[in-house]
């Protein structure tokens, strides 16, 4: 009958293959092991981030100062709630990974990752004045930066570079408390919303603001100083990545830039390596390609290109045709 | 007990500390203040328009000539309805800001807001016959531009470029009636989902098409005429911004190209400057980084890329080494 | 009364000048047509294929080997149902096009593509553990190539990458089956997710790595050896469309480039063109423009741009400055 289909004795077939297949790889599998964090707890803690840091213009609406205390302080608990539920088996998931925890082991064994997790938690609620404090900046440097924008209420809004830099804040703070999985997430999350995709380990000073934004990549050994303005496009990369003797990749070092204070980088300029510092006050021309240094206070673009300039073609009618020749 | 968390004496200190910081800086926080536009609702408009206008494909499925008069009878006066509610809300913010309406003031200072916002929803609700009339060209152009295309549905059905441009004409409709707030945030909307970011201000002729369109950064003084196709990664945009005397950014004057007729432009490429005009029939090449006109019917590469082949290095067994050098 | 509004008599004069807008241009509306697959139920099939391929990650947590079978065993017949119903709409739909079925002809008219519908859906679920191989090498292939990736886990959780190869290699394998529509719906779903447009058609090797990735676009009948990694921006593009005597856009030949095993190509490059062959284990340099082979081996940068360093303008108080000159 149209519509409806049935696999028939071919299910048990199908199931027995599947099956099978899955015990013969374990990287693309998560049977029999432990927690992972929930990815639905992750974007739920960055609503309820979004909603704390902009009071107002997300989540709950119509916020007075005779409200606004009850909002906190129902919001708070929830998020509390979230992040050290969601620290907790991030915790727990690395340290199965790394041997120290076996999830069918006794349960007293996940102690220490349960207090951890608290500790963590509050740590990271305590944070959030500052980094408040940081995004106000950002919202002024957006305004401030972009001709288009209208008034401050439009960049909290609407501006994706504001959104990506506010996740990628609270992502850093987690990540320097080293917790695991989760501010990865959380950035990958900003980087599907946006199109831009800073790591979170990246340091980022005040006033930063990236334009329209869809392309940037900001490595995770970067260093950025006050008052940068970035473009779409840009990518602040690595320029190699060191081998160890058994050919396997060395991580950790820094092999991102470092770009000084008030530094503006136009449109899909690529910027590489750990020893490249972009000085103070300069500005890098869009499309560039740079791996070393530029000195404070410079402007620096590719020479003009030549540009060929070719007249239209006679084309023959009926004859089939290129619609662009190199 | 593991899952559980209480903030306990915590929560009042926390609390504390964050209403504080809301209290420090107006430009993160939207507390004691009227009106802002839902993005709820934005969104909600967004799908409407977007059923009303490829009517079949989105939303209802099943539609005949029996049936369609009752579908768009009961669409339209949702979506005039949630127009016409946003808009009010986006006029009486704007006006809030330039001072013009106390929200705590006597109800009846809303009323021009509110009447200004009824001839605004009829008055973009009677556009839509003229837009779909522009689509339908806009559909074409894909399909005949790119040859991975199978036939006109889906382009409807997948193209981003498509999307991208759809949203645009309509905020490009509600950006000349000079609605606030609104035209950003629905092509911000369209920009999160293709990647592709046209402001609603670029005017933007007959049969136009964006493929793959990941990158693309249209600007808001921008004209581009008919027939004219961008791919992935292309920049119109501003050159330099002007200050004025006192440091600040000069808003609203043309900064952005003009496209003229039946120009191509591949990808990457950077076109820049309010002056720059690319003539008809013109032919812009790929990761191009152009700041001046150019001619009707001329092609434009760079001139060929100076390629530097080395053949593969010898590497030492043991040493570490750098799979990329420059 | 502020907060309702009514169309009144201007309800019906929309209603006519809308539904006469639909009669005049058949590329825009679907109306007394048959069946269109539904974007709805392509989202749900993408879910269920991540699900299955990668269990205890998406979907249903806590997966053991006891429960395992029983979880597989209970997806399997929706996930095929549904595979099954949006293959007959998609078979209907095209051969609706191609004047080979009339939806408003006698239902037996449908029985082929029914039939057929149920075979493409038990072909495609067999194919599953093939797919689910590869899978785990580009796991692999993505934890390798990244400094910054902790563990395989983070990869398949996080990695955008990840997630557009996953839907690329089902909707290849729908792709070469010659399921109409979905192929190109299900890639522009991944395209939306993660910035990174990858056509159906492509044939890509074992242990494919995209990183970061936004941007990335990769045309219909470009071919990738195995060990190949790519980073943001990159083009695998068409060099020119050849248009036959009519002026009408040729179909279906090799129009985009071949990528031999242990290739690197770096961000932004545009590589261009379909007899255009990049050798065994090449690198190629970011925002190169390439339209031409690459032996085997070698690494192709563009020469070193010749920078314009300028040290900072004096600037004048009181004058207006543009920020950026070139």
């Amino acid at each position: 009958m149209i519509g409806e289909f049935d696999l028939d004795d071919r299910l048990q077939d199908l199931v027995d293959r599947i099956v099978a297949n899955y015990e013969s790889d374990p990287r693309t599998r998560h049977i029999d092991r432990g927690y992972l964090p929930s990815y639905t707890e992750l974007v739920r803690i960055i609503e309820m981030l979004l909603e704390v840091s902009f009071p107002g213009y997300f989540g709950r609406q119509n916020l007075s100062s005779k409200n606004v205390r009850y909002h906190v302080g129902d919001l708070l608990p929830r998020l509390a709630q979230a992040l050290y539920m969601q620290t907790f088996r991030s915790l727990c998931h690395l340290n199965e990974i790394e041997g120290n925890y076996d999830p069918n082991g006794p349960p007293d064994q996940a102690t220490p990752f349960d207090r951890r997790a608290r500790e963590m938690a509050i740590e990271f609620l305590n944070k959030i004045p500052d980094v408040r404090d940081m995004l106000a900046f950002d919202v002024q440097a957006a305004y401030d930066g972009d001709p288009a924008s209208a008034n401050t209420d439009e960049v909290v809004l609407a501006y994706p570079g504001l959104l990506a830099i506010t996740i990628q804040r609270y992502a850093h703070e987690l990540y320097k408390m080293q917790v695991p999985l989760m501010p990865r997430t959380m950035s990958e999350w900003a980087h599907k919303e946006t199109g831009i995709d800073i790591h979170p380990g990246a340091r980022i000073g005040r006033s930063f603001f990236i334009d329209h934004g869809t392309g940037v990549v900001i490595g995770e050994t970067t260093d950025i100083g006050d008052n940068v303005k970035i473009y779409q496009g840009v990518t602040l990369g690595a320029l190699s990545f060191l081998k160890d003797e058994r050919g396997r990749m060395v991580r950790g070092y820094k092999r991102h830039p470092t770009v000084r204070n008030s530094v503006t980088i136009y449109a899909n300029a690529i910027i590489l390596g750990g020893d490249t510092v972009i000085g103070e006050g300069a500005t890098i021309g869009g499309s560039t390609f740079l791996t070393s240094s530029v000195p404070a206070g410079c402007t620096v673009t590719n020479s003009p290109p030549e540009l060929t300039v070719r007249p239209p073609k006679a084309r023959k009618p009926g004859q089939p045709v290129a619609d662009f020749d190199i």
